[in-house]
């Protein structure tokens, strides 16, 4: 809950089918994850998340790249409308274009990506791929702040998944998906609940359980 | 059991307490490892690794490093200790040296090493050090054979252990420690049942259950 005692507003961007959206979303249904959608922007008109965030009743925004002259103006009409819809927590899922720096120093402490590997092992594309060309036996996803490297932020959560002798990427991007798909809300819920706190590229998770209908994410308990 | 029907004859070599030696020489004690010392080698005379080695019976051998004039040299007297004491496999635990090209050249597919971090994750020295410095969620510790770079070989094992909130460089240790005690005996194990096939960079583990005391390192069953 935020401080005004409303419920955390999160806008996320996504690219694609919006998997790790539809989690969201239906954590917030069981009422496990004290958020709301703000806004769900996608690069990709027909992105299936835009779909999956009107079905759910949250505005949905498409913010086409081709109006826009280069990376740095795009990023500024994210900004506009994150801002617009008054966003406290951004979340990447599956958003398929580089934030610039000033998008990200804007919004310092405020963005969160989920990544499928144990980071910092295979960062940037195709992580499962990579995973199975090096031949680990363990890998995982890793939910972070977002800094101005590509999946170099700060670690929120992570949780391992075995990779297994007959795995293809199909089969262990299934596998790890479903480890994404309980650890983005989890780590949402951290946020919300204000018990995150980052120091250098550490992020403390404050054990103190507080009472979320009573706490606002500045902080230990307060008057409400 | 090696075709002659005789355990894996391995090599250790230790720089420091040798607990990882003796996770081995427990393991063949209680018999799930069917391997026998050839020989342990250690760069320090006072390493508690030669100690554990003579306790236990075996050979145990001091290459002193002031007796050879470069890394060459004394990468070249270790091989001529191994090779006299017809090691088959070389196992290191803790062996604080970095070895030469020619070296792993001479035995390749033959040395293998334990590292504690989930690699690719934090190769090289200090690496819970580095695994808390980074705020990671989950480390753990990986067997793989040596190749000429820093860690970076073929990985034969790997498994994780959760970072805690409250870990110092000493208690995540301690918990990797334990999972290194079981890995390596398990990596060396499948090593002498002609269980591992290196293709590339990943270590196939075959599935083929085969009687140990029937079957050679070089493939299935035989008539023995």
């Amino acid at each position: 809950m935020s401080p005004r005692g409303e419920a955390l507003r999160i806008g996320v961007l996504a690219s694609g089918r919006g998997s790790n959206l539809q989690a969201i979303i239906d954590a917030i249904a069981r009422g496990t994850l004290p958020a709301q959608f703000a806004v769900v922007i996608s690069d990709r008109e027909d992105a299936r998340a835009l779909e999956r965030a009107r079905t759910h009743g949250a505005p949905a925004v498409f913010v086409n790249p081709k109006d826009y002259r280069d990376h740095n103006a795009y990023d500024a009409a994210l900004l506009r409308v994150i801002e617009q819809h008054r966003v406290e927590l951004v979340c990447l899922a599956g958003f398929m274009r580089i934030l610039g720096a000033g998008f990200v120093r804007a919004l310092a402490g405020r963005v969160m990506n989920i990544h499928p590997s144990l980071l910092p092992a295979f960062p940037g594309l195709a992580a499962q791929r990579q995973a199975l060309d090096h031949g680990v036996r363990i890998s995982g996803a890793t939910v972070h702040f977002v800094d101005e490297g590509v999946d170099t932020g700060p670690i929120v959560v992570q949780d391992a998944v075995p990779v297994l002798p007959d795995d293809t990427e199909e089969t262990l991007s299934a596998r790890i998906l479903e480890v994404e798909h309980r650890l983005y809300p989890a780590a949402i819920r951290l946020f919300a609940e204000g018990r995150l706190q980052i120091s250098g590229r550490r992020v403390e998770i404050r054990t103190q359980r507080v009472d979320s209908s009573t706490v606002g994410r500045e902080g230990g308990p307060t008057a409400n």
